[in-house]
């Protein structure tokens, strides 16, 4: 059955955030030994990010945006990294790195294929003023822009799978996922929802370890987007 | 006070309704006479649009998108004008003419151009599907679209304004709500958010009234978005 819908999942899926967050750190860690170096603070803001959002999945939270949880990690993470000391608007300015990610470099491109063809909306659990940013940096092209905050539960609730489909009325098999990560694509196939898994290997940075095989059950395997693109039969 | 964030309302201000809904009905009321004709047919759905959000914010019915409360009208009138005979394909096909309403012939250029100062949100009663299919239909560039859906209330409740300056991270006042409606403008105003009155004489159709005076409290008052785009010193 043909997609009615591609909803993407942004971090690493869309965009770069190690490199992203490696690059920006430079000016303040540059000359920092390996274990305090820009790519290990990218890689420590990012180990917060599944621990934080669990504390709202099981309530000990009440509803946090993801900017708001980026930044208790960030203020957790400083010290390890010799960073105390930074005052209030330096991290405030720092916490919206998530907001300018780079796209990586087939994604504006490839979103303007796909989206000749269907209509496209993101499903991440960032929160919507951070995606419209990100889309508006990146010059990434949506017809809606979807995020947990929308459905007030983080993926891989059902909540937010189902929530795309029911926005459309649509059916969830006429949704298709597009995610680089087989959690987030399993989840989404419970609910009955399609599934396209992009490899992205530097997701993780150049050291980074991804499981990129083939054995999964999705309905797409592709290397990046253009791929996906062209699996779709977009121009 | 710059505003960051402008939100646009969506039927009549960027959209001509009253227009759309009437050329669609040319083929299945051409030939009666006036108390049925395509332009009481738009006026009349367009009725039943308060009322019904009406039935929703009072609890009479539990939360209900647009696009069921226009199907729910849209049954209502059907006897009035000679069609109850009209089979369920051709209803749920005609309730989708609110999908595909056509843009003000200024909306989607001053879009653009307002787009490079400002970030652009829409603030709609109308559900994410139907505003995203309109702005994919009219080419209408905006950050973000918001939704009564989101908050789930619709305006002129304060949770829908107080909720774009939220979404954003920022104060009442520096979201601006752009709108050809004066009571939605007071209910932003209400709430600490500044005003763009736009005049949309023909909102209503040309024989309709609307009071295009000068004589309110509001931060601009614009011809058409070309208009506040030169007030708001875009190029």
């Amino acid at each position: 059955m043909q997609p009615r819908v591609l909803a993407f999942d942004v971090f690493g899926t869309l965009v770069d955030w190690f490199g992203s967050i490696e690059r920006e750190m430079q000016a303040l860690l540059g000359q920092e030994p390996p274990n305090r170096s820009p790519a290990a603070f990218a890689l420590a803001w990012r180990a917060g990010y599944q621990p934080a959002m669990q504390r709202v999945r099981s309530g000990e939270l009440g509803w946090t945006r993801i900017d708001d949880l980026h930044r208790m990690i960030l203020d957790g993470i400083l010290p390890q990294f010799g960073l105390q000391s930074l005052d209030e608007p330096t991290r405030q300015e720092l916490n919206l790195v998530w907001h300018r990610l780079q796209p990586w470099n087939d994604t504006a491109d490839a979103l303007r294929r796909l989206r000749t063809k269907y209509r496209l909306c993101t499903l991440s659990n960032g929160n919507l003023a951070l995606l419209a940013d990100l889309a508006r940096h990146g010059d990434l092209s949506f017809d809606l822009i979807l995020s947990a905050e929308v459905f007030k539960a983080y993926k891989p609730d059902p909540a937010t799978y189902l929530g795309v489909a029911q926005v459309f009325d649509l059916k969830p098999e006429e949704v298709m996922l597009v995610a680089a990560h087989k959690d987030d694509l399993a989840a989404a196939r419970a609910c009955g929802c399609q599934g396209a898994y992009i490899e992205r290997p530097a997701e993780f940075g150049p050291a980074g370890h991804k499981d990129l095989s083939r054995d999964h059950p999705f309905e797409h395997h592709a290397r990046d987007l253009h791929d996906l693109a062209d699996q779709l039969g977009c121009d």
